[in-house]
């Protein structure tokens, strides 16, 4: 019977994570969780697949563009999720009468979008959100930065900074200009500054926004502004900047209280700097926005990004929910975790690899190994009886620091070899307890 | 501006997990992680959307028809898995070279099946599996099951009973009576005896098997044994089966070496149990089969199954490699375990609330929250500055263990009152030193 075979191949786009980095990942997950639920956030889960009209509403058209759509069995129209965050809403809608508030909720899951294509981008990735819903305490908001830097720093990231803005700067500026009704075309070439450049940015807003170059030039003073001293001095230096307006004040008062109360912490209130090109293009940001590089890898740009929304519910319900929420990039995070090698890439988590040199030897090799692993200790049987070449090769191959090895001998008289496959050293004739107490101590 | 609310909806078949079930679910997968990798199992992952002639080609006919499948923005025709087994065999024949053999994975994962809607049955379900590729030792099944009694005992599922039974036991049978050829229906009819009992069976055996009375009796004679005894002791009443032929032989004397292997090592033997009728209805199962019931919870079916296939990767490749595989069924365990009273639901895991009466003392209290986070409790701030009933009632609701609260005479101070959320009973005046020792020794 003559078959044909497929080609194993995935989808452009997409791609398979193996062993070292799909273990690095689920490390660095368990890392952040546990940071997030020393804070009060729970895990909730919600369905790969929404119906279409729940995911439209609050999606901008480029998203429209990049959903997965398609008709189920049923013939429903439905999509898979492209975000973490209209979910949330959708869930917070639904199950309202469920929730305490404030909500505050982590989730881990992936995302679809079917966008062109590129070096780095993939078409479902991984997202890591936090929210805290049901407040517009600025408590809030200096959480959310706390959590975020004790992410990275439980990640042994120590040098980053978190770039801050307030929504209300922008449209205080451009209400000053009277230009509040072409705000989001402005934030979408502002949001372009670190790619496209100031001169370009320039061109662009006085062609979309139809405004003179004076408005130009003062637009793109603010967002070129460096905060270099601390917060508190720079705060005195763009003070004029209040007699605006009422907008420009808030949003300028807010990003200042919400600072004071992170230098009460002695958290190193350094890694925090204004800086009003920040955008965040999303629509739905309305107060305090932030975005997190790494000094040493300023290039593979925000590790974590997030900020403040009013009204999370709207296409859902008539409450108003004001919350702040944060996304980790997990999958820059373990590029950047690679490439400042703070990431440990190990083959297999086993210390141990037990080699049993005969087929009757399977039953002591497991006793072993099964009292290994009643000390905590991890370790592997290599399931066939080969040539010691194949089964210390396969230990060096993954990374084992140990092989016990099972001959005739050590059957016999119920002792173990101990070889160190780092040194090479090896010692015979071991009982149990001492092989144990090798390996524990080492 | 008039906006028309969508209704919050998820679609039939489809679920949302609230905090308390997510969390439970969160950590019996890390706990069951955990035990997978001290025996050397890692994780990987692959994409929830593949080509769909991948998924089709391994899919039995009702698989196809359930498949999510659709056309993605470049009109390929692409699929959402239905299990994890397809995608490890095209990932193991797409990695062959990057991987070393035996390969030991594990995958936690989403899978989706357009079946009918039924109760506690999902179209998106998770799937945890582990399997070891590139062995046909009997050491890989009987390691299988101790991950398998492992898992369970690290659960606090001490009560349960794993029934075996050997593809090459029912296949001897049916070439004992000259009906290989049937043996598919055969294995699909016997699947069901739990179900619709020995009678409907015999009947459906008869009928669509073209055999007659006296051969299905003997069929269902062999399927309803039932070991009693000490397993050495079954196999010594049923070796009159060994000399129908050689294949019947070999499935008898596989499940007799491996039993073995397991009596050797301490584990409790009397929880495996040889059961004919187990058959395990998956097309690529050729070895040892096995099914898991809770003693005290029989009727939620198997908590986790697997078994040996013979040429996982045939669709994709001419390399025949053998494996044992598994699956825990997270949804039944979490239910098993919520019915056993075994699985805490908490509403949050922070054990401590801290209170600030006026908005001034907030970062007075984040400073109390991360002295406390640094000795490792878990503490939230409630962020409003509210009347104490609202906040008390926030900490009663979620069950935090301690209440913190910072008045004026606490903030001029810097001293707190802690509360026993159980007991009401509350210390006035306390240094912080003194609180973290109350509530660390609490």
């Amino acid at each position: 019977m003559s078959k044909t075979l497929i080609e194993p191949r995935t989808l452009s786009g997409f791609k398979d994570r193996l062993p070292k980095e799909a273990y690095a990942k689920a490390s660095i997950l368990s890392i952040v969780s546990e940071v997030f639920l020393s804070y009060g956030f729970m895990p909730i889960e919600t369905p790969h697949i929404e119906y279409a009209d729940i995911l439209i509403k609050q999606g901008s058209d480029e998203i429209q563009k990049e959903l997965y759509r398609f008709k189920d069995h049923g013939n429903r129209d439905v999509a898979l999720r492209f975000d973490q965050t209209v979910p949330l809403a959708r869930f917070i809608s639904q199950h309202r009468h469920e929730l305490e508030m404030p909500f505050k909720r982590y989730v881990i899951g992936n995302v679809f979008r079917g966008e062109r294509a590129q070096k780095g981008r993939y078409r479902e990735f991984t997202q890591c959100d936090f929210d805290f819903i049901g407040s517009d305490s600025l408590s809030c908001d200096a959480e959310t930065l706390q959590v975020i830097c004790n992410s990275l720093h439980a990640l042994n990231l120590q040098e980053f900074t978190i770039w801050l803005n307030h929504r209300d700067v922008l449209n205080g500026i451009f209400e000053y200009f009277k230009i509040q009704d072409k705000i989001e075309s402005g934030l979408r070439i502002i949001d372009k500054l670190d790619k496209i450049g100031l001169d370009s940015v320039k061109n662009e807003l006085e062609k979309e926004l139809c405004i003179n170059k004076e408005a130009v030039d003062e637009i793109c003073t603010i967002i070129t502004m460096k905060q270099t001293a601390h917060y508190s001095e720079f705060f005195k230096e763009i003070s004029y900047l209040k007699s605006y307006n009422q907008t420009l004040k808030k949003g300028l008062d807010d990003l200042e209280s919400m600072l004071h109360i992170l230098d009460g912490l002695e958290t190193d209130i350094s890694i925090f700097r204004i800086n009003f090109s920040i955008a965040r293009g999303l629509g739905y940001y309305t107060g305090i926005v932030y975005e997190t590089t790494l000094n040493r890898l300023k290039n593979i740009g925000s590790v974590c990004s997030g900020g403040r929304y009013d009204n999370l519910t709207q296409s859902f319900s008539t409450e108003r929910l004001s919350g702040v929420g944060a996304s980790i990039g997990i999958d820059r995070l373990i590029a950047a975790l690679l490439e400042l090698d703070l990431l440990e890439q190990k083959g297999t988590m086993a210390r141990v690899l037990i080699i049993a040199m005969q087929k009757e030897y399977f039953v002591f090799a497991h006793k072993i190994a099964e009292t290994l692993r009643q000390s905590k200790i991890k370790v592997e049987v290599y399931p066939d009886a080969v040539k010691m070449k194949k089964s210390l090769g396969y230990a060096n191959a993954k990374g084992h620091e140990f092989s016990i090895i099972i001959g005739e001998d050590e059957f016999r008289t119920k002792t173990l070899t101990v070889k160190s496959m780092s040194s090479g050293m090896q010692l015979e004739s071991v009982s149990i307890l001492r092989a144990l107490q090798i390996i524990k101590e080492s």
